[in-house]
C-alpha cells in the first residue's frame, strides 16, 4: 500500500466502530472517488475544526455563541433539559415536544471510566441556576439522561445539589417503549414501568 | 444541528455503508476529538488527492510511477496477475505465496452495471503482453477475480483475447474454504470443488 493510503487508512481506523478492514475499505473507495469529494470532505472536517466550539450558556456545539436555540424567543427559559450529550439534545429536539432550553452536560458520572463531576458541566448548569436580575431563572431541571447505571446516578447527584437552590428537578420516564412488547421487554424495564404507573 | 456539523454528516453519508445515523454518529465522535485527529484526517484526505496515482504499467495505486512492486527486481517477469481491484491486489500480496506481477483490472465486467470493457485496464493489460525488446514478456496470465458471474465471464473474456498472443492464460482455483465446513458449503461451491478436484 502506498503511505498516502495506509496513513489514510489509519486515520480511519481512529473513528469508532471503524476496524482497519472497513478502514481499508473506505480508504480505496474514497481514492476512487473524482477528486472533488475528497476535498469536500476534508473542508468539512476542517470546518468543523474552526468554526464549532461550545455555545457559553447551554454548552451545545455551536457555530455561533450563544446559539440558536438559547437565543430563540420563543423558548420557554422557565424549564432546562439536562443531557448528556449534543447527539441526546438533537434527538429530544426531533421529538418536537419540548419547548424549553437545555444544558449539555458532555458526559455522566461513570467512576469505572473515571468520570467525576469535574468533567462534567455541572458546575455551569448551577451558574444558570443562580438568581440574576437580567434573565429568568429556571424553575425546573428534567434530567433527560439515558435509564442506565450512570444515568440514573448523574440524575441523583444533579437533584442533590440542585434542590437546594430552590428549582424543582424531575427525571424524564423510564418504561416500555412505545410499539414495544411487554412479552420481550426485560425485567429491570417492566419493574420501571410499574413503578412509574400513572393514573388512568 | 450547526451547518459545519450537518456538512461533516453529509460527507460522511457518502461513504459506502455509512447511513445518516451513523455518519452523526462519527461527526459528534469527531467534534470531541482534539482539533489535531481532525486537521490529521484532513490532511490524510489531501494527500491522498495530491499523491495517489496509478502505476503506468500494473494500474495499481502508487504514490511513484512506476510502482514499487513493479520496479522489484525479485519479483518474476513471466508470471501476471491480473486482478479486478487494488485491494485484491492487496490480499493476494498478504498471502505471501505470489512472486510474479500484477494488473489492476479496475473492476470487472458487468453488463447490467454498465460495465463493458472499455472500462477496464484490459488495454494496458494487451498492451504489456506484446512482444518488446527491452523487457521479458509474461508467459502466464493468471486471472484472480472473484468466483462470482461477473468475475468468471471477466476471465473467460481475457482468456479469448491473450490466448490468441501466445500467451498461457489460467484462473484460480475455486472451492471449499480452507477451514470451511463441507456441510455447510452452497451447491454451487461444492460443484466448483469438485469439478475442480486434484489427483493425489
Amino acid at each position: 500500500m502506498s503511505d498516502p493510503i495506509q496513513r489514510l487508512v489509519a486515520e480511519l481506523a481512529r473513528l469508532p466502530g471503524i476496524g482497519e478492514k472497513t478502514a481499508t475499505r473506505l480508504a480505496f473507495h474514497l481514492v476512487r472517488r473524482p477528486e472533488s469529494q475528497l476535498r469536500e470532505l476534508a473542508a468539512a472536517l476542517v470546518d468543523v475544526v474552526e468554526k464549532v466550539r461550545l455555545c457559553s450558556v447551554c454548552m451545545n456545539l455551536t457555530e455561533r455563541d450563544p446559539c440558536a436555540l438559547c437565543e430563540d424567543p420563543r423558548r420557554d427559559p422557565t424549564l432546562l433539559c439536562a443531557v448528556a450529550t449534543p447527539t441526546e439534545l438533537l434527538a429530544i429536539e426531533r421529538a418536537g415536544q419540548f419547548t424549553g432550553l437545555y444544558h449539555v452536560l458532555h458526559g455522566v458520572l461513570s467512576p469505572l471510566e473515571g468520570v467525576g463531576p469535574e468533567d462534567l458541566r455541572i458546575a455551569e448548569l448551577l451558574r444558570r441556576l443562580e438568581p440574576a436580575p437580567d434573565r429568568r431563572r429556571a424553575e425546573e431541571v428534567i434530567v433527560a439522561t439515558s435509564a442506565s447505571v450512570e444515568g440514573e446516578a448523574t440524575a441523583m447527584y444533579l437533584a442533590r445539589l440542585i434542590k437546594p437552590l430552590g428549582v424543582k428537578v424531575s427525571r424524564i420516564a423510564s418504561g416500555i417503549p412505545v410499539g414495544g412488547e411487554l412479552e420481550y421487554s426485560d425485567q429491570a424495564t417492566i419493574a420501571r414501568a410499574l413503578a412509574g404507573r400513572s393514573p388512568l
